[in-house]
């Protein structure tokens, strides 16, 4: 595999990308299919030794050095993989916008205007930058979906508990993943072989667009991915929201936050931590959600995972934009970053209710931003999905629709 | 559909199955399918206005009343149902016995002088003795499935996350869900209509026994249902343990028992509750659990739950024993209880480990004790398992082999 970047190579600390501190690196344990790839951490991902940060200082200041590494990471070191540091992240992973008040902004090399995306935001710029050939990410709502496409990358959230986060500070666990980010597909389907569970061979064999999740991007956005589903043969839609996309958000938002205040509740409450401006209502509001809240949208969701498993019977792909914009300006104010959240947490929501595997492949540019395309498959197919996505990112790259 | 019991006929009291107290009753809020039936709910599910105890007097005296139902049993209730009372539990859900220090034993109408499993106990019972026609239940490691196959009953442990497991006592939320119980197929799926989000068309097409899964079964059960799947058309046998069905279970028993002690053990910690002696070692070993065997085990869950899913495919349905071995008697020792169990959770942990739908139907007895015979559908086929049951139990009644 190719793990040469084709865009700028910039270094951790000029970009913002890694945690303060000297280094954390660690030499593979073993060689293994990953010899000569260097990684980065995301800093809710345990390595031993070290205290996972959290992406806030108060969170630092409270917890001991982790006993052990995470799994994946055990898992990637004894592939031969080389760890390069522990990468920044929105705080306790609350946000897709890459913004962290204590420690920056990491910067989108494909657009340092504009904001990388998160929570995995730091993993997603050491890979844009080429600091790292990969790097892992943790996907609850999108963190490492969105970062993907506003950074150029491939990205992958994998199948729900496919692989195990013993290791990593919970947030929503049942919609908690590890995913990770590479600049290129083979790099990207590398990891998954080491980090993913055998499976019998299966094959996302049918790709068809949610015509109302395309409905959901700016236009240009919308038109761009268009012509991508041509490039991939795409010839069926359905519709999935029924009408009611906010319904899906709304219900992600409620079961998110309940299960984020029971996660974090009890430490917010007795730490009474500082959090960035950006962060802190979205944490008070969580401790808002009522046990009527969740006990209507806890059935509700599992309708909408019953509708996503239907529609991806028979190795069905589904094709949706990643995001429903490019990467928004540092300088967004409340009401575009608002409307983006109501748009990109209904699409993220789709493989989310129910825990299906999703993979963000790079389509193109608009305005020079990275635009990215995402396919979901049904739980489990996850090798299969980054199978399929070798032809599917060759014919995203030709010049013209087939 | 029939709601007359074949069995005898006796009432809550008679029976231990119903919390101490004046019943808790309930008129439906609304005509609908489920009009005339009775059912009851076992005392982990909230009722409103009333303190759900956990079938232990101290989580009993530590919580208040439940502001509201449960939604699964207000969808029960606004279509048609008539509740007619809380069932005794296991204490917080933890035994596959049925045996509560504190509360009793409530009585397996089959067979008296046996266990009649857990920890959904009360719930099977009340609806073997005929004093309801379903009850709710919860399944985290087949506390539905195994009183199902114990008291002779059909039962349902749905696809997880199907159905909300709001205004429920938590317990191992990675594999936690609500079950229940009937005396006939088209209760059980009736129950289901009213409960199961809707989904496309699907059918399980094909039926496959594993064939590792029947070697745990005691010798006669396996026979006996041997000929049952000679009943059901069943051609095919594959293996899924790879030889090592204890792994299978001490996964489970690990990654439960971390999931129980994180839920559980911040109120054990305060309140110092008592536990019955058979109760207060099972909690006691949870918190015993280290990262490092989280770690270990985490990844095979993934890797386990991937063979289930692949076996799955194309309308496949898996069919094993529910339980190893009949009821057991209720002065069995500790020696026979540990190797139930150890033979039981890896039975069950088929369906838990990847949160696929699970039934359980009755298909013969030995020495007059009911024994259960279970089919294993893919993620969100829960009303096609329901639907192909109709015609399994009425196969499995058939006097001879075809």
């Amino acid at each position: 595999m190719s793990a040469a970047s084709t865009l700028g190579r910039g270094t951790a600390a000029d970009i913002g990308a890694f945690v303060p501190g000297p280094p954390v690196t660690q030499e593979p344990t073993a060689a293994g299919p990953l010899n000569g790839l260097t990684f980065a951490v995301k800093d809710l991902i345990d390595l031993a030794g070290h205290i996972t940060g959290g992406g806030n200082p108060d969170w630092l200041r409270t917890h001991a050095p982790a006993v052990r590494s995470a799994p994946a990471v055990e898992q990637l070191l004894a592939a031969g993989a080389t760890l390069r540091g522990k990468t920044v992240t929105d705080e306790l992973a609350f946000s897709l916008e890459g913004v962290n008040a204590h420690y920056g902004t990491p910067m989108n090399p494909c657009c340092p205007d504009r904001i990388p995306g998160g929570s995995s935001s730091g993993s997603a710029c050491a890979v844009a930058a080429g600091v790292v050939d990969f790097a892992l990410g943790t996907d609850t709502g999108g963190s490492v979906r969105v970062p993907a496409s506003f950074c150029g990358l491939f990205g992958f959230r994998p199948t729900h508990n496919a692989i195990s986060l013993a290791g990593v500070v919970p947030f929503a666990p049942s919609y908690d993943t590890i995913g990770w980010f590479a600049r290129d597909i083979a790099t990207l389907a590398a990891v998954g072989d080491v980090l993913l569970p055998q499976a019998a061979p299966a094959r996302v064999n049918r790709l068809v667009a949610i015509r109302d999740a395309f409905a959901l991007a700016d236009a240009r956005i919308a038109a761009m991915l268009h012509d991508a589903c041509l490039k991939l043969g795409v010839r069926d839609e359905i519709d999935i929201f029924d009408g009611r996309p906010d319904d899906w958000r709304e219900c992600y938002r409620v079961l998110q936050g309940a299960e984020i205040w029971r996660e974090l509740g009890p430490w917010i409450t007795a730490t009474k931590p500082a959090f960035g401006d950006n962060i802190a209502p979205r944490f008070a509001d969580t401790a808002d959600i009522t046990e009527a809240d969740v006990a209507h949208w806890g059935p509700l969701r599992g309708a909408f995972a019953s509708r996503v498993r239907a529609a991806l019977a028979d190795g069905t792909g589904l094709v949706i934009p990643t995001a429903p914009s490019i990467a928004l300006h540092k300088a967004a104010g409340g009401e575009e970053i608002g409307a983006f959240y109501q748009r990109a947490l209904a699409l993220t929501s789709i493989a989310g209710h129910t825990g299906q595997p999703q993979i963000s492949l790079p389509a193109g540019r608009i305005d020079g931003c990275p635009v990215g395309l995402s396919i979901i498959a049904a739980a489990g197919c996850d090798r299969s999905l980054l199978d399929g996505a070798r032809d599917w990112s060759l014919q995203l790259t030709t010049k013209t629709a087939t």
